[in-house]
């Protein structure tokens, strides 16, 4: 591809309103353009990228034995009403009327349209099993959609079901689909790590995410330092307090503490040491009886609000109570309050169990209490994992302790049980011609974050470094006065030819601009290699190279350069 | 692929509500699936087939110099408001809100998002010309979607749009994208025929379809006998009369024809040579002036509308007048118009102009006028090609005589001149430093169109007959009785095993089938070549192999056959 026949969109600057790094050199190096909030074009170097993740995808999953076909954005209503999905989802989900005033929603993910397909087509056990995906664009109107690519409403996906009448195909396909995931990842030249995950708002019974792994990654993952277990901190579980509670040896004492809105200010002015404090955080609860619910955990934990949200009695999804509605029920605001005379449900923490001669709020204004014990000042309330596991504790696999990563999902995995089948009535005959209820599985990949997540990991100060399987073009050739030098030009249009005809994507910069220009594009697009010809090389018969991960470079002789760079840079 | 991994979703009966023969075999071949009014899904065997289309489309246009990008499926309402469509454009343009209430389009076209594109990314003539083309998704809410993928809300289109600064590139585009798709029509296999078009709704100087030729096809193409002429019927200009207007030998006389509602009714009661008769049609006007408008043509000529729609007294889009609107201007109804005393502005098609001593409608229910005569009876009218051009008369081209083909319009390119990026403000600094407006074109595909458009082309009473090029797998391979044949089985995983690694895309038929269910499925679902593999071959040390679209059957030597495949059924 020439330059000048191309539509390359690199700015120098730094564009406002982009937070993360991948966001910002995909508009930098001309990769996609904002055109509303949340909805982006793929430009032409950004759409080549996009491509190959999502060939690599489509080869992995068809070598898996997934069948490619395609769903309508646009789906009816009604089959959402099947799932009661229609009522429950949030407003993520667009809803709308077509000209005949029927509802429509633009879809977020294809469950229902895949089980209804499947439940018409698929009638016996021997059509089983079955793992249907599709490469397709979806919709999430997202409250606050951000980060560019990363979490735009307009997304590219790949998602796949699958359908089992025994749970022995749904493991074995499991598998498979946690293999491909790998071998996916891998071919990009990625740095990621499966974990187990939250089943979350899409139910089921397994699940595994693959991040991304990059320090500016919105996910924690904790991970053994001595197994391969590895978790979503969402749902790696804290490990149980290794300790007994201790006898009272303090009062109940009311202390006055004006300037204690935080657990910080009140181990600050206080004096109490923050593992002698807890917080008690109230949320929404499930219950009619019940729509307050106080979480309590110890003061230098951090609520998990999945394990949290995942308790019979809290509300999914998770929501904390507005400020009004905790005065008007416990008469104090946030920052004071605590267990003693409560009169909301409470449940707290294992490790808040075992505490003794503790602090928290006298749910008064400005008020704690300090030595507060259970049994003798409150009742013992139920105890449940509600926090985050900490680097440096017991790893839940038992091997090893506990240290923490930065990832970014790019993929999950979900074995969904019967949950749609049974609502939908998906049944076929088994064996022996009774109908059974499928078991179903289902299997996600952010194609279009894949590639901002590629750039979160592979980066410099300079642009986009791109790992080679996933890179826009492979090289880029950049002449040295073309215009003013014919030896210049003619070496670097047999170039282009050669490596074109070698099957090597090439951009050819045959614009009249400066050298520094020409370069600086070339390793803001971040092409793998760079092949720079001028006039001082062609005197000595080689090209000079430039390996834009490493940095390194070296002349090539004009005869080994083809080989060279489809080789990768190597001779 | 093995059928046993797959959905083939054949079905034997074909279906209620599917008018079309496209649409009744993708459905009974297991290619789509309806979902909802328009709204469908592809399955594997359909998918595979649009997925080749698609590559098809992707690699002439690459060819030709387009470069691809990726344009969001939902638009923002303001882009539209900039050049009055958000106005204008029918219902078809499904407009929404989203959650913050803002208005939002899903595209039926990009002409706002890429000139709007293109207004900020383009700043000087040397990065022109550049045509950016995308394959997406998009949506148009027809008022009766219908014949499945050929007429769907949702659908696959390649829309491109090209951008210069003179007349000269816009035409060399122009001539390349001419080229490109007749280029991807035939890659295809596929009988074609590009023809002159009206620019209608979309604007623009000049344009031209491109039509797949079947006698199911909903256009009519006028083309000459002599020459290359061609052009779809709506455009294809009629000849001017040869004979002059004859002078009155009837007296005008008022007859009571109770039994003439229509034309054909006239002519058989009452004797009337209907090349004697005319057709008073009345049509909504452009002007509040005159919002009702009467069109006359010859009893035996039929009204074009496109031609009347073009006119500036009619309204666009074109409409014919409500029955009780005619009545409350006219005082009759539609079966009894003329021209005589009509009190609403008439247009007459040039060869109504030469008629004498004809006969029309008397403006009062039951009645006609016989021997009406021009000048003497009613007033000269202004003239126009108002007819569809007839099978027979003289070519526009000046060469031959006119023939009709009946076509499936999947291409489109126009030449739209400065209508979007004057309306939006889309200007480029030219040589001298100086704005200049763009001009622009615009080519579209519509891929999945395409697919329906080749089997109305292609079929017989078996099923869909494959152009090699884009069927959903090659070679299909049939073993008999395979379950109890060892030898038979070994055969046939061979061949499947030595096909594949050859790199020719097959269907196994491993189900535990009849023979002539399989085989039934093979010629519905259409594999341009079959393999039956069953013992009494094997002893003779050869595969019968049946071509699809011959139906010609060969016996292949067991050494012969994968060359005889690859070379598309040919030793």
């Amino acid at each position: 591809m020439r330059v000048s026949k191309y539509l390359l969109s690199t700015q120098k600057e730094t564009p406002a309103n982009a937070e993360v790094i991948s966001h910002q050199l995909m508009l930098r190096a001309g990769m996609i353009r904002r055109n509303a909030s949340g909805l982006y074009s793929w430009l032409p170097s950004g759409l080549r990228v996009l491509r190959k993740v999502e060939a690599i995808v489509r080869e992995e999953m068809n070598s898996a034995g997934a069948v490619e076909i395609l769903m309508p954005m646009v789906q009816p209503a009604d089959l959402w009403a099947e799932t009661g999905r229609w009522e429950k989802f949030g407003p993520e989900l667009l809803r709308f009327q077509d000209r005949h005033n029927r509802d429509f929603v633009l879809g977020p993910t294809h469950e229902e349209v895949i089980t209804d397909i499947v439940r018409k087509e698929v009638s016996s056990y021997k059509q089983l099993p079955l793992n249907l995906y599709q490469i397709q664009t979806k919709f999430r109107d997202e409250v606050r959609p951000r980060f560019g690519v990363m979490r735009s409403r307009e997304f590219l996906m790949k998602d796949a079901y699958s359908f089992h009448l025994d749970q022995q195909t749904m493991d074995e396909t499991y598998e498979s689909m946690f293999q491909a995931y790998s071998n996916i990842l891998s071919r990009m030249g990625l740095g990621f790590r499966p974990v187990m995950a939250d089943t979350g708002a899409i139910g089921g019974s397994l699940s595994h995410e693959f991040h991304v792994l990059a320090n500016s990654g919105e996910d924690l993952i904790a991970y053994s330092t001595e197994s391969d277990y590895a978790a979503n901190i969402e749902k790696a579980e804290s490990p149980q307090p290794t300790e007994t509670r201790q006898a009272a040896t303090q009062t109940l004492s009311k202390l006055e503490t004006p300037k204690a809105k935080t657990i910080e200010e009140l181990v600050e002015h206080y004096g109490i040491a923050i593992e002698k404090t807890v917080k008690t955080l109230i949320v929404k609860g499930s219950s009619e009886e019940a729509p307050l619910v106080a979480l309590i955990v110890r003061g230098d934990h951090e609520l998990n609000e999945v394990k949290a949200e995942n308790l019979e009695q809290v509300l999914a999804p998770f929501e904390f109570a507005d400020e009004a509605d905790i005065r008007k029920a416990i008469g104090a605001g946030p920052g004071s309050l605590g267990p003693v005379e409560l009169s909301i449900p409470v449940i707290i923490d294992h490790s808040v169990a075992v505490m003794s001669d503790f602090a928290a709020g006298a749910n008064q204004d400005g008020m704690h209490y300090t030595g507060i014990n259970w049994e003798r000042d409150i009742a013992e309330a139920p105890a449940a994992d509600l926090r985050n596991i900490i680097e440096g504790e017991a790893s839940p696999c038992g091997q090893g302790t506990i240290a923490l990563l930065r990832g970014i999902e790019v993929g999950h995995i979900f074995q969904l049980g019967t949950n749609y089948s049974e609502a939908m009535g998906a049944k076929v005959l088994d064996v022996n011609g009774k109908a059974q209820t499928l078991l179903m599985g289902c299997y996600g990949v952010g194609v279009s974050r894949i590639v901002a997540a590629a750039i979160e990991q592979n980066h410099d100060d300079r642009g986009i470094i791109w790992p080679e399987a996933i890179a826009p073009f492979k090289v880029g050739i950049l002449p040295m006065n073309m215009h003013k030098s014919h030896r210049v030009k003619e070496h670097a249009e047999k170039l282009y030819q050669e490596l074109t005809e070698a099957g090597v994507e090439v951009l050819f910069d045959d614009r009249k601009e400066r050298a520094g220009v020409m370069f600086a594009d070339m390793e803001l697009v971040g092409l793998p290699h760079i092949v720079v010809i001028g006039d001082r090389n062609i005197d000595a018969g080689v090209f000079e190279y430039k390996n834009r991960r490493t940095g390194e470079k070296q002349e090539i002789p004009f005869d080994q350069i083809v080989e060279f760079i489809k080789n990768g840079g190597q001779v």
